[in-house]
This record gives structure tokens, C-alpha cells and sequence, in this order.
């Protein structure tokens, strides 16, 4: 299996050159091959040898390889090792677990460990609510994947995961000052899992689900929400849908139009295509068709093994039409694409109701590319960062999970993922509010505020919050 | 059930006084109950009231609240609140996680997380032993426990044990540079504990058993051991043997006799009891008596329903002799306790054979106090570190871990943990050694270095290191 990435990244090749090899030879052979040096670092200079790291930019792991080979062949000159920023940036792996206090000494030692820690053991024996001041699960989520569904890569296992769930808890960090821990699974059985995470529960706060395939990611998220005391949140699921409704709601401000009165198309009736449905449907909108690649139109009245399929027929399609996904396209509003390249054209764009809006979501490609589109749409969004408005998870979960750990929910429900959509779309001022611009870029830093205010605010509101922050109070 | 510790405390009383109280009238009420005030800090001051913490030494809990309600009775004073400076280090919790590479724009962003990831999730889908370098398995212990047998606080669950397990991942920390979270499990079932510790051993390099009760501990470590290709150290089992070793060679420079030779007496054959025997038996010593408080000296010919009792049988007390623990301790060289206070007296040490050693473990009472049999032993050691020689497991946990990881370590066998002890006896210079130091002290900041060094060295020369260091390249 090949490495499946877009992007381009830095290497830096570290090689050694006899005497007279004018430099103009390398730079011709990384420039031949499309590299771009970025920089030429003189590491060692002897009489008969310059050792030199080159630092180069390509613009994937096919030209790494040509352009490796290619500057291979100029005589005089080796290449004594490379590697790549990336890489460089993973070496013994992103996180580190700190102690709050230090321990200089014994009478350090006797407060924060024995004998001084078994009173605060008792405490916590007599009231383990206690574990909310007492212990760091105020403030730790957990990462939980199996890796069976790593962004776009499929099953890889739980090792080749550690790598998105370590910078997961990075960007936990990072945005909102939340610890959180990557717990890679060597299982994929559902009950397993399940039971798994229930016992390592006391510890966390909060429960990040990341990567898991359908459909059991489905039964380990309702399971686990029903069975445990604190939040437990599908990212790939809620994270997308609450993402996917707060640049909605900046993109019907633009075109004038209403949630309740929308038409909306989804291609793909997967994880994140039902969570979006659901999303949706709790902010107001009634008028949603699905289609798969499968089966078409989901219908009520076809009998679908798939019980997403089921679901959704029962609650989508009030007009019961049938079709292929062109056939839901007329007249629609907007396009939500979360399946994969190629499932809609320009001829569909045609049919959609005045000033369409296409999300195309599929990763790496999207369903439609922007520039086919553009002619024919009025808002177009993407997850991806080389296009305007991308619609990332990025922008959600830190805040989200902060406003739950504030005011220690016990859950993160439908009235607190509205709120983060709600948030997040806020932040778009309406004068910088334009066909480009419906979504905040991830570093916006007042996103991770706006959603945790807001997101504690709907917990209080619905009853679901142990502590009331004083801001509430 | 109350809090059974000892060891005295300092507490913050935050009083509210009217004008005109004397400040003596609080020191007397303080000194009456035997607290001892360490600092007097003015909060605030206005025309009707001084608001004052004063930072007492209390010795207990009990002493606590006599001191507390004896302050209450003073006319003209209120106490606001009061707080303890052990509960006040606990507050949010001991442990942070830290991202080890900023996220300060997209491009950070698109090498620790999407696209770039993607290729380093790739590299270790086609080579999964690149965890060691691409991701924190490296440098990473999880301190597993069930929350059973916490100190000497018996079965008081998982979040009542995080305090412990927080503060030997604080430990591992600013003792070894491991990076280590605690994982407490809400089951009790062997077989579950067994299969969550091997699901979520891919991120880590080894994993740290604690406070988990016998005999459950002794089967979960056996099947971890086989199971998994990381080390897997019961930290009460193998670490109190390494210490109590490490004591022990020290102990027996002073009095000159050789391991080879003594005859040493157990009191205690639960899980450390059995652990320490197999030490001394890999380290020469072949004269071991055991006895436990329900049947005494153990031996060849009963039939002991306890499994470990029936290993104890078939390979000790060589001479097989029946009797009491008290019939034991003839002519012994050596008395081990890991049992509880008062199972010997004086007479008993009587009947040891010249220059007698006395390591009395129990916690937090040893089997005999220090004052009452330093008369009659000529080395004397416990678990407490309000007297000399204090036998304590955080001499050895982090620089075996540290030793172990440095090489990738498959296990740690039991010619690590000799190499451990012996380190650890080393940095007791012979100079230095005398009846009140045989052991250094946990600040000791050579010890860490000692241990890791002859543990490294013992992993590659018994063939369980994935990598060898330089230093024995």
C-alpha cells in the first residue's frame, strides 16, 4: 500500500561532495526534478571532502524519490543520509507528561506521595466527586482509537494511529489548554471496546472517539454516553457535523435563505453523513434526501440491510422520491458531500435552486474540485486548507471539550453541539462575512473562547453540568 | 473507615479577627493542642477586622480538628476556611501533558498533524517497530493498577488510587526523564485487566503494574510478561526485592558474611514476601525460612490451599522444619519483614545468630519498632523515612524503567533487577557505609544513573535489547 497524501513537504539531504563539484551542479539536479532549496547549510569542509545539508522542498514522496536518485548521479558528490521536517518533528514522538509540582525534596515527596498522598486517597475513597479537585480528570480527556479508520487510510492499526492521536492531543492542548492522552487499541471488538474504555474512564474527564469505522463506531458512542457519567464524543461524527452547520449558517445568511426552509442534498449516508443529518435536523431543517453510491435515493419503503440506511429512510425524503443522486440534485439549496470524488458534475450544479451552496467535504479530493465549480455556485466549501472556507474539526473540538470540562458536564448533548455551531459561526463578524470567508480559520483565536462560553452556557441551560462556572452563577 | 496515616501535615487556617484580639490568644490555642505555627501572613486589614492566614504544623488528622475547634473557641476570632498544604498540591490534579512541538501556524499544523501525518501513519503501517522512534513509545510507562490493595489502605478503588498513581508518574518524571500516565482500571477481573493492559500497550514501552492485590497480581503480571513484548514490572512485588537486595549487600559488607551462606527468616509471604525470595535465591542465597501469621513456618508435606504458600514449601527451608515463626528465627543471620507490627519481640532476636540484620518493612508500623530492637540487632533497616536506612522502591522504579527503555527492552529478567540492586548498594561508597547507612537516599541523584547504566548493560548482555546503546556498542 502506497502512501496516499497531498501536500508538499521539506527534506533536508545531508551529503558529501569531493573538491571542484561546483554547487551549480546539485541545484540543477534538484531543480531539474522540481525541488526547491530552501536552504545550504555547510556542515564540514576538509581538504578533500564539504559535508552540506540541503534543505529542499518537494511536493510529494514520488518526487522525494526522483529527486533523491536524480542528485544520486552527479559525479563526485554522496548522499550521506536524508530526512524530512515531518519526520524530524515525529523523532521520539509529540507529547511529554510533565509534573504540576516539583519534587526537590523529602518534604515534597511526603505531600504529593506517601505518606501525605493516603489522606487525599481517603478523601477521594469517601466522596469521588472529589475527583474532580483532587485528581487531574478536571482537566484530561482521553484519545480512544482502534485505528480502524485513520483519516483517509483505513484500518492501519492502533501503532500507525498514534501518530494523528498524538497530535490530537496536541491540538488539545494547544487551543484549549486541555491534557489529553492518546490510548491506541489493539482490539477491534465492539463490546471489547466498550468495555475498555469504561474501565479507564475514572481517570478522564472527557472521552475523544477518533478514527473508529462504521458502524461500530455508532454502537461504542451511543453505549458508551448511556453507561458513563462523563462525555463521550464521536469527533469524526459530531465534530464534522457541528463544523458542517456553523459554516451553514454564515453561508444562508449570505444567500437570504432560512434552515427551516431549505432543501438539502447529502451524498454519503456514512458516520459523518448521518451526524450531519441529525445536526441538521436539530437546528430547524426539514427537507433533507440522502443518496449513497449503493443503493441511490434512500427511500421508505425499500428494505436496507444497513440500519444507517434504515434510519435514515424513516426520517429523511418527506416527498418519498426515488432516484439517483442526480434526481435529488433539482431544486436543491445545498449540497453536502461527504462520500468521495466524482459523484456530482456541473450539469448537477445546474439543477440547484438559486445561489447554490456546495459543501464538498470528501478527503483529500472533494466531491466536486472548487475550480469545476466555481461558475455555478455561490458558497463552496471543503475540508481542505488550499481552498477558501475549510470546514475543519479543528474548529470544534478543543472548544467544545473545554466548555464541557469547565463546568464538568456529564455529557456533551444536541443543545451544546447547536451552541458550538452557533460559536463558531459568530465569529465571522457579518461586515468581514463574505462568499470566501463563512468559516473561521483554525487559528482564529477567539473561536475556542466564543464555543466554550457558549457551550457551557447550553450544559447549564439544560441541566446537564455539575459545576456552574461563576460567569453563570 | 478513617484515615490511617502517619506523619505530620501543615495546614493554612484563614481567620477573620475584630480589632483588639490579642495575636497571643491564637498562639496559645494553637500551642495547647500541640500545633506549631510556621507563618502568619496579613490577607487584609480594615477598621472592624484583620483577615490572617496562619500556617500551622499539625501531627494528624485528629490533631487537626482539636487544634481547629480549640482556635473556634477564642472570643473574637472566626476561622473562614482552612486548607492543608497536601490537599492544596493536589488541587487539579499532579500531571500535564505537553505538546513537545508548538502548533503556532498552518504549517506547524501540516507537519504534526493532516496531510503530513499521513505519511509517518504510513511508515509505521509498513514498519511498526518505527514506533520506537516515530512516536512516545520510546520513553513511556503506564502505571497500570486496579485501585485494590492502594499503600496500606487496602481495596479503595480506582479514582481513590490516583493520587498514587499520579504521583509515581510525577516520579518517574523528575526522577528518570519518563514521560508516564496512570491508568486506573474500574474491574477487578483478572482476565479483563489482562486484556485491556495488552490492548493498550502499542503506545507504550513498558508498563508499570501497582497496588494491585494478591494473589490476582501475581497471575496478571505472569500472563503480561508472556503476552507482551514490553517489560512488565510489578512495582510491589519486584521493586521492594530490589531494594530490600540492595540493602541487603550492603548490610552483609558490614558484618562480613556472604549471601552464599546466611540464613535469612521471612515473616510475610504474600506478594512481596515471594518476590524478595526469588531475588535472593537468583542472588546465591540458599538458606530461606518462610512463616505467615495462619500457619506458620512453611514447609514441605502440609498441603497450603494458597498457591504461593505451595511454591514456598517446595523451595525453601531446606532442612524442612515445622514450627512458629519465633522457632524460626534460631541462629538466623538475616530477618525479613513484609508482614505486620508485632510479630517479633526481643527474644527473638536473642535466638539470631551474631551481628544480626533486621529489615522490618511493614507499613506504616514495622514488625518491630527500630528504639525497641536497636539493643539487640547490629543493622537495622524499615519502609519509613523517619529512621535510618530507609528501604524504599523509589530508588529502584525509575532507573530500571529508564534502563529498560534506553535499550528497548523486551522485559525486565532477573538479571536486570540484580544489576538493579547491586547499582543501587554501590552508591554507597565504601567509605561512606556504616550501620546507619547501608542504602542511600531517594535524593541520591546518582542512584537513577547507577541503575539505568548496569540495567542497560544487563538487557544487552542477556540478549532482551532491541537496541544497543552506544556506550556497549
Amino acid at each position: 500500500m502506497g502512501v496516499q497524501t497531498s501536500g508538499s513537504y521539506t527534506i533536508i539531504l545531508r551529503m558529501e561532495t569531493e573538491p571542484n563539484v561546483p554547487f551549480i551542479h546539485i541545484a540543477n539536479a534538484i531543480h531539474e526534478t522540481g525541488g526547491e532549496i530552501v536552504a545550504v547549510d555547510n556542515v564540514n569542509r576538509s581538504k578533500n571532502t564539504t559535508i552540506r545539508d540541503i534543505t529542499v522542498n518537494v511536493s510529494n514522496a514520488e518526487n522525494e524519490a526522483t529527486l533523491i536518485k536524480n542528485v544520486t548521479k552527479v559525479p563526485g558528490i554522496k548522499i550521506i543520509n536524508f530526512s524530512d521536517r515531518t519526520f524530524l518533528m515525529h523523532l521520539g514522538g509529540k507529547l511529554e507528561v510533565h509534573s504540576k509540582v516539583p519534587i526537590k525534596n523529602r518534604d515534597d515527596l511526603s505531600h504529593v506521595y506517601t505518606p501525605g498522598v493516603a489522606r487525599v486517597c481517603m478523601a477521594l475513597h469517601e466522596d469521588p466527586a472529589k475527583a474532580y479537585s483532587l485528581t487531574i480528570k478536571r482537566n484530561t480527556v482521553a484519545v480512544v482509537s482502534d485505528g480502524t479508520a485513520v483519516l483517509g487510510l483505513g484500518d492501519i492499526g492502533p501503532i500507525a494511529a498514534m501518530p494523528v492521536m498524538e497530535g490530537k492531543a496536541m491540538l488539545f492542548k494547544e487551543m484549549a489548554g486541555i491534557d489529553s492522552f492518546p490510548i491506541c487499541l489493539d482490539t477491534k471488538d465492539t463490546e471489547e471496546i466498550i468495555r475498555i474504555v469504561k474501565a479507564i474512564a475514572p481517570a478522564f474527564g472527557g472521552i475523544n472517539l477518533e478514527d473508529i469505522s462504521s458502524p461500530r463506531c455508532f454502537e461504542i458512542e451511543e453505549r458508551l454516553k448511556q453507561e458513563l457519567d462523563i462525555p463521550v464524543f464521536h469527533d469524526d461524527q459530531h465534530g464534522t457535523a457541528v463544523v458542517m452547520l456553523a459554516g451553514l449558517i454564515n453561508a444562508l445568511k449570505l444567500v437570504g435563505k432560512k434552515l427551516t426552509d431549505i432543501k438539502v442534498v447529502f451524498s454519503g449516508v456514512g458516520a459523518a453523513g448521518v451526524a450531519c443529518t441529525k445536526m441538521l435536523m436539530a437546528a430547524g431543517v426539514t427537507h433533507i434526501i440522502g443518496a449513497s453510491r449503493s443503493v441511490g435515493i434512500i427511500r421508505r419503503g425499500e428494505a436496507y440491510s444497513n440500519p444507517m440506511f434504515q434510519w435514515y429512510a424513516e426520517h429523511t425524503n418527506p416527498d418519498n422520491i426515488a432516484g439517483t443522486l442526480s434526481d435529488a440534485m433539482q431544486d436543491a439549496d445545498v449540497f453536502i458531500g461527504l462520500s468521495g470524488p466524482g459523484v456530482i458534475g456541473v450539469e448537477d450544479l445546474k439543477k440547484m435552486a438559486k445561489d447554490p451552496i456546495v459543501f464538498a467535504m470528501a478527503n483529500p479530493t472533494p466531491e466536486i474540485l472548487p475550480e469545476i465549480a466555481e461558475p455555478y455556485v455561490r458558497v463552496m466549501a471543503t475540508g481542505r486548507s488550499d481552498y477558501p472556507n475549510q470546514l475543519n474539526n479543528v474548529l470544534c473540538f478543543p472548544g467544545i471539550f473545554r466548555g464541557a470540562l469547565d463546568c464538568q458536564a456529564t455529557t456533551i448533548n444536541e443543545e451544546m453541539k447547536l451552541a458550538a455551531a452557533y460559536a463558531i459561526a459568530s465569529t465571522v463578524e457579518d461586515d468581514e462575512l463574505n462568499e470566501q470567508y463563512i468559516i473561521p480559520s483554525v487559528f482564529n483565536s477567539r473561536v475556542v473562547e466564543a464555543v466554550r462560553k457558549k457551550v457551557t452556557q447550553a450544559a447549564v441551560e439544560t441541566g446537564v453540568a455539575r459545576k456552574i462556572p461563576h460567569e453563570f452563577a
